[in-house]
């Protein structure tokens, strides 16, 4: 999660919502990436999509059975989606996201009859300074 | 609709499960995508992420706010959060996808509140070719 946060707090410098991501495969990292929509003009470049993509193309297959995803906010409904595509086996996050979180708030994805995988899900690592940085973030933009 | 069922063929000519994507602007269609998960190795790689992206690095923005997705089937909810993401203006979309749709199916990610943008919805478009299509494929690998 250290990886994680130190890639939200580069998103933060880049103007892009402090998010972080890392996918750990066997103890090691093997992608991390920082929320970047708007630098990269795409609006599904959030930190776990694009840490999963890069995972996926280093490992050379779209799944990832053996892979955990960090992350340091709650996936949204895009993110929750991909990572059951990419059949992650555990998700560790931080700070809840009650306005768009899609796993433990609103659509709740991983609960629902029609998700075709569902990962271990540890909510609330690193939780406190994942939700300073975007507090941070958008107090600042106020 | 036709661009993006004819891109559905072309994905089921790659073994990928035959569904297309276009995205118009102003009556022009600026993107064109089929399926391509196993080929890209990348498990996004659904045809409405691709499109998107597509027609998002042309524009040069992550808000499509002007743009209608056109998709053979109903979304997923990766796909699904990515379209309100981009902002798109109208979905349509063509064979219904109870086992694993997000938008009349499962998690219904649109009439969720804490969804952030929905786009005028019409289903039901070329449904008859598009769900023939995906039969067809189904069928030939069993």
């Amino acid at each position: 999660m250290r990886a994680a946060l130190d890639a939200a707090l580069s998103a933060a410098g880049n103007d892009e919502v402090p998010v972080g991501a890392a996918v750990v495969r066997a103890g090691e990292i093997i992608a991390i990436s920082a929320n970047a929509p708007r630098t990269l003009h795409d609006p599904t470049a959030h930190a776990e999509i694009r840490a999963i993509r890069a995972a996926a193309a280093l490992i050379g297959s779209d799944r990832l059975e053996d892979c955990d995803l960090w992350v340091t906010l709650e996936p949204c409904a895009m993110c929750a989606g991909a990572i059951a595509h990419a059949r992650i086996a555990r998700l560790y996050y931080g700070a809840e996201d009650p306005k768009g979180g899609a796993v433990a708030h609103g659509p709740r994805f991983f609960s629902q009859s029609t998700c075709h995988h569902r990962p271990e899900i540890y909510a609330g690592i690193g939780e406190e300074e994942a939700a300073a940085l975007l507090k941070d973030f958008f107090a600042a933009r106020r």
